[in-house]
């Protein structure tokens, strides 16, 4: 058995495939429960457990940097990458949570298309994500890039398209309050996919 | 013609001044709008494009910045100089774009004179920005920056103000939330006026 | 009289001292102005000359990092630990001042919790920068961060408690969005704390 000089690259994309794959179970239930409306005390649990385990995750990364002299790509890029694949489902709790404080029941036309594209789009990323460990892969990361920009643009039309209607045709201001808020933060989930996108693109460009 | 160890400096410069010129003609035409209330898809179009460019002279910078073995100033630097700038056109392109969705068609003498003072500040930008070429323009590049905080506050104020007789004069509370929305935003622009202003004092201060 | 080389250390923890001082002291205050409701232009002063003495003394800790050859922690460090503490007043500010717009004078249950909380998170982030000076403190750091982090999940709850609630119980929607704004700024000051307790915990981390 020989000596290497990165025994630690493979644990990073371990964790980072790891970490990712929380958020890619978050973004499912996340689409689960907006076709149920049950924002219940129950999937506040299961979201936050979720939470807790990228969190977790990230904090091993940011522990493995702390300890290793190489790393696969430059050091801030691994700790951007941990900090903002943290806070994909990081807003996904925090817009759970909000249903459940705004006791949001009624199943959202609106809000269930918006949960598809999330899925997508964290689907996109841990590919991304799941491709950076190979050079031969570049290909793949682009185009998973490419995707996650569409599907942003997407969210924007959505959640202006959403808003636009609420303001037509809801009466009731409490209702536009409340759901002004679900839609822009919904679409807050596409803009940080599109943020980890950026981050995997420069890693991209710097290794090619 | 001799070697120079500078070569890349004078493109930078010129990409900067560059990208600070679509901020400039964003920043006129968000006045005209104003004037005029149309917030239509003509606006829109034109504005997004705008962004555009802004954005792709960013890409550049940054495009530039990692090629260059010397660069005029840190590097860091560069990087949040061009990320910024393209920021405040980013910003105006999402008021038109709420302008639009809210369904604003009313001239406001209230976001009138935001716009103007938003127009100033975006001028007193590109002069910072331009000014950054030569030694023996600092005290322009401060009078530039005083000039852009001085505007920042003035922008507090009128949002305040303005904000303030929202909540005394106007009963109809989606109007109410539709329009606390767009000052806060106006507001918004002047702030990362002043984040430019403060990359391009520390850049000062670095090379006095 | 020998030759120091850390002259400079000394002055950079006093000058961190004094900033986390303002910032209990701003605190304190608006613990005081919520009890009787008084948000008015004396109040406004207050709290603004004590963020300019906060803002001073940030600006103070940058000039003298710029200055050093060497520091207590690395830079980066220094420079996000004045002005994520700045950020703790500079958040008070626009809360009283935000309070001063929307005309608010009645006394408020759960302001006045939530003025609790935020002291009392402050205080601790002011035990932990004071510990930051001594290896043998890292306890008394680890303690505070860990007090900060359970005030911030206090505050989350407070938050959803009092929206919840005024979704439930307040008729008038021009008070649901002035109550709103309220409390999610007042749970943002708790987010900013735990923001400098984990710049302090990355520190002890690199020197343990």
């Amino acid at each position: 058995m020989g000596f290497s000089f990165f025994p630690k690259e493979f644990s990073f994309f371990k964790l980072f495939n790891e970490q990712v794959g929380y958020a890619v179970e978050a973004a499912g239930y996340f689409k689960e429960l907006t076709k149920t409306g049950a924002f219940d005390e129950a999937a506040l649990d299961k979201i936050h457990h979720l939470e807790q385990l990228s969190d977790n995750a990230a904090h091993e990364i940011i522990d493995q940097l702390n300890k290793s002299f190489i790393t696969p790509f430059d050091r801030e890029d691994i700790h951007a990458l941990a900090i903002e694949t943290d806070d994909i489902i990081d807003i996904l709790n925090a817009i759970v949570n909000r249903l459940n404080v705004y006791k949001i029941t009624k199943v959202d036309k609106g809000l269930i298309r918006f949960a598809e594209v999330i899925e997508e789009s964290v689907k996109a990323v841990a590919t991304a994500v799941k491709c950076l460990d190979h050079k031969k892969n570049s290909k793949l990361v682009n185009a998973a890039c490419v995707e996650i920009n569409r599907l942003e643009n997407i969210g924007d039309d959505l959640r202006d398209k959403l808003i636009g209607e609420l303001f037509e045709n809801e009466k009731d201001p409490i209702e536009v309050i409340k759901w002004k808020d679900i839609y822009q933060d919904a679409e807050t989930v596409l803009d940080i996919c599109e943020d980890v996108s950026h981050i995997v693109d420069s890693i991209l460009v710097k290794h090619s």
